[in-house]
């Protein structure tokens, strides 16, 4: 955490003044699973938002519903179901995803171009709209079940992802909580990553929307191999100025809300890929010193989605080897002369080649929680970090019996 | 096998005219593994030559040896050791890469520019070069050392990639052999996929390169992520002309052998993904009626890439959502409503939903050692295949603990 800003104990989506949440189960999901699957955050003011979006060119029509309503309407809800993706199931899809938006807005008295949609679980098989028509009504919002909401959005994850901070923007107090649900999968790209994030900033739309493009590549695409998304990805944030700040309107002025957005979008990102499938470390790879910031972002990215560090990870194992094939492997711009590798902190190779380091302090090191690959590139002033987890037999052992 | 070539009994790099090889152990590998690290194969006569290498961003020396003199010289021979990659072990690797091309130039009584340098194996460590010194001068060249050449090479590899065919053109007839040792790895992004082609066609240098690069686009670039490749990735190709036939100068006159070379480098590069480590299947995808060639080739790879769709065939599930995400995760132009899924062609997605097909004769299909994933796109002409292999569990073990 920096210094400008504080984390909440125990915060959540409904931290920031004026949003509201509840969740309910309905039936979706199997007995088994946590008892939540559907969840709604609503704002009492009117907002401001904005979004990002799966580039897959299969999209949930849950997803299309919030494209297609994102820049005319300003949401005030979203309403969240997990256990079905709404997704390859024809044109009822959009039926329903319009749907599900319909009763919401109903339920809270709002028009329904105010309302999200996000979907995630199964693909292939319709949303029980029955279901929705039966529980969406009963949902009880209130300032006390953001933990709930952050339950009914799960689907593989082990634990609830949801975090919430507050800083001072000229002379009021703003906050911005966050929930999102894990992919469930190590190489995140097919499964779900869904992301709500509240605040009560007062922002002009598209500063907000700038700011949040900037985080989320920073954060959530930095736990995915580019351009491998599910057909669900959502990340959408509500602003609703009860806060009373002077409104935010610049770049410039943004900043600090920017470095706080930045740092809950990173924090719920690294809980995703520290809850991957099979899994319970986390792989943190940096690299620095790189020509440009694509660069760093892609070549950080691709270490974290090699097969082979993550099970040389997983075995306790300085590869570094395959350290520095992954990142030639992202065909960036580098002089393998300079080349300096670090696992926690212990440099294993300097200008190009292994050094003489200590094996076993290495796998100590390796041993950890978090594991951090550092590399430095030393020909420019670029670093990204991306964030991954260890693959795993049990990995293979589950997602080779998941369904049908 | 079409109609225009027959394969060889127990063909190789030996069954075209004018072709030798030898091949040693020299003690490179560790005793445990296949007692030959060292070989050679030898041209009587001069040679047109052609190939394609690695687009990682950090080379072995030793392509970058044959880089320099792919263009300049004509090889006539190559040397290839396993064991060692000699890679990432700063300017002694090219100092290395060239006096192995010096000693067996002089072993052979050629131009050291006429002799290509191959190696795989470990990286980090230096080539052990008093040990190339006194071997490489031992080696005898024959007929007869085909298969030894084949096992020189090999890594992890399980067994030998080799083959040949004959094919009539304009009355002579003409060879071509191959040899290939596999990645070793079901994600070959971090291991060295090397393959040596020999034929004694006549052809035009520039007609060579042309289409050895179209061959190695439909083969051994599809059992690889674009661009996912290791850092001593090489295919050679040497033409010596003892066959005769009239000189192929044009595209038009080299399409038999185009089409001949083809099936080649597919039997080779489908060997290799069969052979993946903790494997003995084969996952082949195809797309068809893709808009381009390009899309094609680029979702039938994101099909085998995809450790969901790798992880479902070893549970033999028929979990066609995976597909249907790995295919949409390659970002190509697509009409979801006209997709169509089969495995082993058994129909299971029409119209882009799942029809109901029989579970319990997909789940047998899935059982054999071939599996075939089909997906129709409708809209366009294009065809891509790709091959991979299951990701088992067994994948993972080996994989964290392979070195170090």
């Amino acid at each position: 955490m920096g210094p400008d800003f504080n984390q909440i104990t125990n915060g959540n989506v409904c931290s920031p003044k004026g949003f509201l949440s509840g969740s309910i189960y309905s039936g979706i999901k199997s007995p088994g699973q946590d008892k939540r699957d559907i969840g709604i955050i609503f704002s009492e003011h009117d907002c401001v938002s904005a979004g990002t979006f799966t580039r897959n060119s299969i999209v949930s029509p849950s997803v299309n519903w919030c494209k297609s309503i994102i820049d005319k309407g300003n949401l005030r809800a979203v309403v969240a179901n997990s256990g079905c993706a709404n997704t390859s199931v024809g044109e009822q899809g959009f039926i329903d995803a319009k749907e599900m938006a319909l009763i919401t807005s109903k339920t809270l008295n709002i028009d329904i171009e105010s309302v999200a949609v996000a979907s995630t679980g199964i693909i292939g098989v319709e949303l029980p709209m029955a279901l929705m028509r039966k529980y969406i009504p009963q949902i009880e919002i209130s300032k006390n079940d953001g933990n709930g909401f952050a339950r009914s959005i799960l689907t593989t994850d082990k634990r609830t992802k949801e975090m919430a901070v507050s800083l001072e923007i000229g002379g009021s107090i703003v906050s911005i909580g966050g929930v999102a649900k894990g992919s469930g999968m190590i190489h995140p790209n097919m499964a779900t990553m869904l992301s709500f994030i509240t605040t009560d900033v007062d922002i002009d739309k598209s500063i907000l929307q700038n700011i949040l493009t900037y985080s989320v590549n920073k954060s959530f695409n930095q736990i995915s191999v580019d351009g491998d998304q599910s057909t669900n990805d959502t990340v959408l944030i509500l602003a609703n100025g009860a806060a009373k700040n002077k409104k935010i309107t610049s770049l410039e002025e943004a900043k600090f809300f920017a470095d706080a957005l930045e740092e809950v979008c990173i924090f719920l990102a690294k809980e995703i890929a520290r809850d991957g499938e099979g899994n319970t470390r986390l792989i943190e790879a940096t690299v620095n010193g790189a020509k440009n910031q694509k660069d760093a972002n892609k070549a950080s990215r691709s270490i974290i989605s090699s097969n082979l560090v993550k099970t040389a990870v997983y075995g306790r194992d300085p590869n570094w080897g395959r350290i520095m094939m992954a990142v030639g492997s992202s065909e960036i711009e580098l002089e393998e002369s300079k080349i300096e590798i670090f696992v926690n902190d212990i440099q294993i190779v300097a200008a190009g080649i292994a050094i003489s380091y200590n094996h076993q302090s290495v796998v100590i090191a390796m041993n950890q929680d978090l594991i951090r690959l550092t590399v430095n590139l030393n020909i420019g002033e670029a670093s990204g970090t991306a964030w991954g987890s260890e693959l795993t037999e049990e990995y293979v052992v589950f997602n080779s019996a998941y369904t049908t």
